[in-house]
């Protein structure tokens, strides 16, 4: 049976990347319709089946009734506010990031009830490796504990036991990707903290300056928007019964030193690219990157198939296939 | 400032017990009053301080505003209906569970605000080793995942979450403590897959048979109600700065196998004890105890001074000494 698709947060950076995806090559199984469901009207890509942008927040009453009414056959839920935000405003973070998601996961559950039980939607929500907090060993591995310090990844990992405990009981098919730092961003830097990541790369291959704030010693861990958008068309058709109650996953990345970042770059770019970055330590930076992940080492995602870039290099090209913007010289 | 101190969930086995050694030992520092709340009207211990019972469903809209409102200095969040009970009644486990639990932290927190960011309690909570969930390591250390696999373990984590991040924010001052099963349970066998686990020692105790539907390899993970009570009296004055932003601490016990519980009612009690325990293989019970945990190590709370007994011999002698009935021959 064809597939109806659902992404809430649509008009997101991760959400236009896995809408191109699906329109461009699908999930792996015949798709009915896609709709792209945000606060703001997400672009819909060209496809060959009918796509469809949807506004509202889901927090608001009925809204999440009204998008489950549909029945769609995948829910991709990635809609959320940033960490920084919910950091600064702990009503709204909690109210979009955990109730607006209850919100979804009981609207499910009553068309779950309403169709007699036969409704059982694949969900794939898109957490964090924001729920892992300090300190960490240097490789965090599948059994490592949930400790977050921060509301936002507090939020998804109450969202994450919600989803596993409505799949358990049968109301839903879910799971949980834990995503790695998205790098290289396209766009403009913004005020997270880990805009640099991807700023240091896109702003000199983009001919630009950047300022790069913490040391290069700094170790963290990355994937590209590629690479997301891959894990969420992968997880459509998973068989979660291979998960074996346990859904929510690290997902693969690369983890390297901004040092290897840069030699990345130079190795691509070369030194004029390199040239482009200027160091200008930000004591309020570091200290929050500090308390971020290293490494991971995630073998139960590996071993269900999923993948990432091999190392830096491959990320680096990943954007420049994607998202280097078509110059006007 | 002596401290105004309210148990929710007062009327429970271990509400009473915590009452009773408030009442008797205090809790480190004076006390101003002890409030009782529960949905049944609970038995205040005679004390030289003033006591009040109070009644309620801390889900029902205002109940959790009523009781912030009084400003307690220590409050110990000990309500939940049980696991049975919320795997049955899913709607019900989450709204109590859960949402009761989210709505006494919000009631706290606009008392905080109210008073200008002054009152700020130190709220205990009674989780549960249900947050765990198979496979185990041998002994579950302090950085293992929960993986809960039950609505009851879910709710129960979702409520460590939900007080850490009030604590991190300065709302509360909170910890979660996560009991061991606690044994021997005073009273009637009830309904609880557990049941057996007191059952085994108690009924011989007082003359009675009792069933033992699992092999006697089972291990499990026990402490007695009284070192529970001193769990949560010893929390009460505890300096939280020292869990470093890990509120949720798995609390020490005994691991022992139903055999060497056996012997160790065999030493106590002598052999016509022994005889009294009749087994009679259950293989739903024998299946759901296998998921749970079997050993932990403990460090974090040991390190913090928490303790429980020594071995499964000394948990009898507690209930001798606390809760065998006086016979009447």
């Amino acid at each position: 049976m064809a597939a109806d698709i659902l992404i809430i947060g649509g008009a997101g950076m991760v959400g236009q990347k896995l809408a191109n995806r699906i329109a461009a090559g699908g999930i792996g199984r015949a798709i009915e319709s896609l709709t792209l469901h945000d606060i703001v009207t997400a672009k819909c890509p060209p496809a060959d089946f009918p796509t469809a942008a949807s506004t509202g927040n889901l927090a608001d009453t009925g809204a999440a009734a009204r998008l489950a009414a549909a029945r769609p056959d995948i829910v991709y839920h990635l809609a959320a506010i940033v960490s920084g935000d919910a950091e600064s405003n702990f009503d709204k973070g909690w109210d979009i990031n955990a109730r607006g998601s209850w919100a979804l996961l009981e609207a499910l559950r009553a068309e779950h009830e309403a169709s007699g039980g036969t409704y059982r939607p694949r969900v794939v929500f898109a957490s964090s490796i924001a729920v892992f907090g300090p300190p960490f060993p240097d490789r965090i591995d599948d059994d490592f504990l949930c400790a977050p310090q921060t509301s936002y990844g507090a939020q998804k990992a109450v969202t994450e036991l919600l989803i596993a405990d409505y799949a358990r009981k049968g109301f839903i098919d879910g799971l949980s990707l834990r995503l790695p730092t998205l790098c290289v961003r396209p766009g403009k830097p913004n005020l997270a903290a880990s805009s640099f990541f991807s700023g240091i790369i896109r702003e000199p291959l983009n001919g630009e300056t950047a300022i790069l704030p913490v040391p290069d010693s700094v170790r963290h861990w990355h994937a590209s928007p590629r690479a997301a958008a891959k894990f969420f068309t992968d997880a459509a058709t998973l068989d979660t019964a291979r998960l074996a109650g346990r859904l929510s996953l690290n997902m693969p990345g690369v983890s390297c030193t901004v040092a290897e970042q840069i030699e990345a770059l130079r190795s691509i770019a070369g030194e004029a690219a390199v040239a482009g970055i200027e160091p200008r330590p930000d004591e309020t930076i570091h200290r929050i990157v500090s308390g971020w992940p290293r490494d991971f080492a995630p073998h139960r995602a590996r071993a269900l198939g999923f993948t990432a870039e091999q190392d830096f290099e491959e990320i680096i090209r990943v954007y420049l296939e994607d998202d280097l913007p078509v110059r006007p010289d």
